[in-house]
């Protein structure tokens, strides 16, 4: 007799770093659950990503849900606000950058354990990374636990069965060239994997711009693996 | 010179509880911005009472943001689960009802961060009530304390500014009875807020179905205070 799947909702943005993390909850044996977010992003291209990363991974099913972010305005991926280029690398991971969006991990997070919670799973995955990170707060080891013991007490689960839950960040103290190799190992096509902030989009074609600090860090992941970057850039 | 204005984000559901809390911050001197969800609910009754709420009770604006909960499923509030009726008084209040949509409160909180921190507000109002609740993990102090834990490090303000970010649950401690009389000290007309989780909709006219556990409590508290409850039932 096999024993039940053990079940884990997957954070999937369309990017590489959560197209890694679910690529080792597959490793460890869980049958994932995809889930993304409409929240307003400027570009649609991180979402088709995102579904061709969840389908090319094994997801069992994947769900877009729509949380409009941008209502409350205050950031460069869903506002008006200009995303900063050209930042040199000491620039990046110094400070809260125009591009964080304020509490976004809280309110992903927190959809995630509500859909954990429907579907009995215990176990989230999320790509987040304290290292090569853009400076985030909310990207950081002690956020996640600080999650984990709210999520106790926010369920129903939690309360009456006392199940753990649990956010598992693979990548949290990765470098970005480590993420890549890990990536290769694990058989992540990062040609479907989408990174830029402000890419240009003409036809079906799509141009990671290079200069933003997420084409930044992904440029430095691919060289410091000396592995080719298969981003078409403009 | 005037102080400069102390900013509050309140949670305005269009229920009663909601409305006091929201009428508290304002006799605390908040300058109020109100918040509501569009999660997928059943009903639009409820944001219309909202709307309602928040320009009764001289909100500085209110503003409604798509949460899509109900593509996640599992709550009666949501799904095509029924509403559970004629509960008896034992019953509500034991256990996990049906009503429950898996982590709500920890999203709408999640949005409310955001949208306080992008305000430069550090008070978050509710309308949680511990005593005549409905069984949900979510509306317990503790919770809450867990949620502003959380709230430090989930922010750039928390992280940089040491800002110390409060979610006040003014009816935390009180029955249903303290919150009707509550209200009316403080100016809330009851009529304009809406309880009911299935109420029958004909025309422009809305009817409260009186059985649903929202129903039971309200007209429970307003029986104990000895005030006229102004709702029309079916």
């Amino acid at each position: 007799m096999s024993s039940p799947a053990k079940l884990a909702v997957c954070l999937v943005s369309g990017g590489m770093d959560s197209a890694v993390a679910l690529a080792e909850a597959r490793a460890q044996g869980f049958e994932c659950h995809a889930l993304s977010f409409d929240y307003g992003q400027r570009h649609k291209v991180e979402l088709d990503a995102a579904a061709r990363v969840a389908l090319a991974l094994g997801a069992k099913e994947q769900r877009v849900v729509r949380v409009d972010l941008s209502a409350l305005g205050g950031s460069a991926l869903t506002d008006s606000i200009e995303v900063p280029k050209d930042r040199v690398e000491a620039e990046i991971g110094r400070g809260v950058p125009a591009t964080y969006v304020p509490a976004r991990n809280t309110v992903f997070l927190g959809v995630a354990l509500g859909w954990a919670e429907v579907l009995g799973a215990r176990e989230i995955f999320v790509g987040i990374n304290a290292l090569d990170y853009s400076g985030y707060p909310d990207c950081r080891p002690e956020f996640l636990r600080a999650f984990e013991e709210l999520a106790q007490l926010a369920t129903a689960a939690g309360t009456e069965e006392h199940a753990r839950f649990r956010v598992q960040a693979p990548l949290m103290q990765m470098t970005k060239a480590a993420i890549v190799k890990r990536g290769l190992e694990l058989g992540v096509d990062f040609s479907l994997t989408h990174s830029c902030y402000d890419p240009l989009v003409r036809g079906g074609e799509v141009r990671a711009c290079g200069r933003c600090d997420a084409c930044q860090l992904r440029k430095k992941g691919f060289s410091e693996a000396r592995v080719q970057d298969p981003t078409r850039y403009v």
